[in-house]
């Protein structure tokens, strides 16, 4: 195997493919990246065995050799190319499996393993594949990765559904307490779509997008029966998907209201914050809110004190007291991003739903603590 | 006690006195801070024992009491506090102790506990005093602090040895590896002083000058026998001393040599960084220097691979090949903030001294490791 590239190229691939390895695999091979050379191009992957990720990057002369090794120590590596000037690096292997890296006056060897033990490339057959704009998929994913569930016992809840129906795409997450529903218009796709992407995959695919420059703004995704294919220009990533049925989500959202509420986002997050540090040393802090007239307030005590918010909003609808897991309000009302939010409520022993104002294609739904 | 402030400077004054509250102290009491108002000032203090500070604050109206207690939770007040508005606080404390924070429309109560049992604040009798530039001084304690002893077995050299003599302040702090003299002038101030004072004094004297305003630039600093008092216009820091003899370091500084290299500091300093990850599992990592005619060579190999860096540079004298452990010369090299470095080395079992280029304020010296 033998390649020029550039530094700043291999760079950003090493450091995704980076995010895939598992530190901690009891298959020794998956700890290393694999590098593989066809026609002057480099392939760089890594995989879990659920998710996979490859980014390819250009030969910049003509001096190549097709090969591929697995570099074993593949954060070493990484942190050697990062600090190599922004120059061409020529990589080359020996018989023993060795990588041998330079770069201007810098020149260093890896140990590596054959290629043959390393997992085959996901072969995944799907002839349905959507476009969907980089900065959207990001906001789908902020907005409901944070209450996909961790309990194994209820493994579908352990991912995201993502739903494409009559050109609405859904993103869904929930865990039992909260529900995170992101919606948007999908044009130029009429087909219907329903699968269930691992949390984890969720998770890696966000802090992947976030290294993608703007150039390549649309993604394209592609799933079939067990896999979902993610297209980001040059990386692509493939993660199995969860088998089984989602939660029928819809039946969960209800559209009366006893009491509305509209209220500053920042103020909002800001008091909600104050309150939750009151009550850290516990795991599941409460916060009281009551709701009358024209304000909002916050009570939360513990042992360490207590402490009383108000804030001054617009209220339709019956006064009201309700109580709520600190955390799990929190995560609704950070994501927000409009300057008001939106509360529905029924009453102290039924779901309560955040919305950012006047935009019905982000619904946060959370369940209220009972007090005794 | 009753004051109100601005919450700025309380949070500023808080998160200060929360850099030397230790949480795993055994006396519960030194877990908190005190707050005291006297003549319509608020004092925040802290300490550990070893270390004391004190930052005080104006009132803004003349609505005062007189009182002190100290807060139990005091990381809990800072990060209320930090979320509160840039507005004015009231504190209020009760009879039971509690202390009552006011801002805007939230209002939070906090355990406090009776100020009785606080340690009291150091008396320091002294009536020498120097000034000294902040930015000097920190660059004198950035330049050395990482190379104080952290064995106990030698009290003497877990702090550094701060030296005034004839117009010249030295601060010193050596490992038996390595040492490290930052000098400068310093004018106005005539005594002798010769004081050892803890490494852990110094890194937190460090942390907070970085917190301080360019408008408070000169520094007083008071020495008693057993005392340091540091005197940041509305922050005061006070550490005991160490006692004992520090280690005559001039002695070990020899101005001979038979090769001096002259190198790019940061060709230098990335090419050591590189070489270091060969070797990152290793506690005791190695590198490798050999110079000779027109460049110095580095090497490191391990069970990982091996690394060869060239770095072109200016030799006079004779070649030679010296190991040095990897994070003691890189430690050296990376406060150097001049273009060049200067490098003299005697032979492959004396110590190598480095310089900032034709600037002998700075002294950098490390044994070599003796190869097999």
């Amino acid at each position: 195997m033998k390649i020029t590239i550039s530094q700043k190229e291999f760079n950003k691939s090493l450091s995704n493919a980076l995010k895939i390895v598992e530190r901690s695999t009891t298959m020794p091979i998956l700890k290393g990246i694999k590098l593989e050379v066809k026609d002057n191009r480099l392939y760089i992957s890594a995989t879990d065995l659920l998710i996979s990720i490859e980014s390819s990057i250009s030969g910049l002369d003509d001096e190549y050799e097709n090969g591929s090794l697995v570099v074993e120590s593949a954060n070493i590596l990484l942190e050697i190319i990062k600090r190599l000037p922004d120059e061409n690096i020529k990589l080359n292997t020996d018989l023993m499996n060795n990588l041998n890296v330079h770069c201007n006056y810098s020149d260093f060897t890896l140990n590596g393993l054959s290629s043959d033990e390393y997992p085959e490339w996901p072969e995944v057959d799907s002839n349905q594949s959507f476009q969907i704009e980089k900065d959207l998929l990001m906001d789908m994913i902020s907005k409901t990765e944070f209450a996909i569930s961790n309990d194994q016992a209820r493994p579908v809840l352990t991912g995201a559904l993502l739903e494409i129906d009559n050109n609405e795409i859904v993103l869904v997450s929930l865990d039992g307490y909260r529900l995170a529903v992101r919606k948007s218009k999908l044009d130029n796709f009429d087909k219907n779509i329903s699968i269930i992407i691992p949390g984890k995959a969720i998770r890696k695919l966000l802090d992947i997008l976030k290294t993608i420059k703007t150039d390549s703004e649309n993604i394209e995704i592609k799933s079939s029966e067990n896999h979902i294919v993610i297209n980001m220009g040059e990386t692509t990533m493939v993660s199995r998907l969860l088998d089984g049925h989602f939660l029928s989500y819809k039946d969960i959202i209800r559209n009366e209201y006893n009491t509305k509420v509209t209220i500053d986002k920042n103020d909002f997050k800001l008091a909600l914050e104050r309150a939750s540090y009151i009550d850290r040393e516990g795991h599941n802090s409460l916060i009281k809110l009551k709701i009358e007239s024209d304000r909002l307030v916050i009570r939360s005590n513990s042992d360490t004190g207590d402490i009383n918010e108000i804030i001054l909003c617009e209220i339709e609808g019956e006064p009201i007291e309700i109580a709520f897991n600190t955390r799990y309000i929190l995560d609704g009302v950070k994501v927000i991003d409009t300057e008001k939010i939106n509360m529905y409520l029924i009453g102290d022993v039924h779901p309560c739903i955040i919305n950012p104002e006047n935009d019905p294609m982000y619904t946060y739904l959370i369940l209220p603590v009972r007090l005794a």
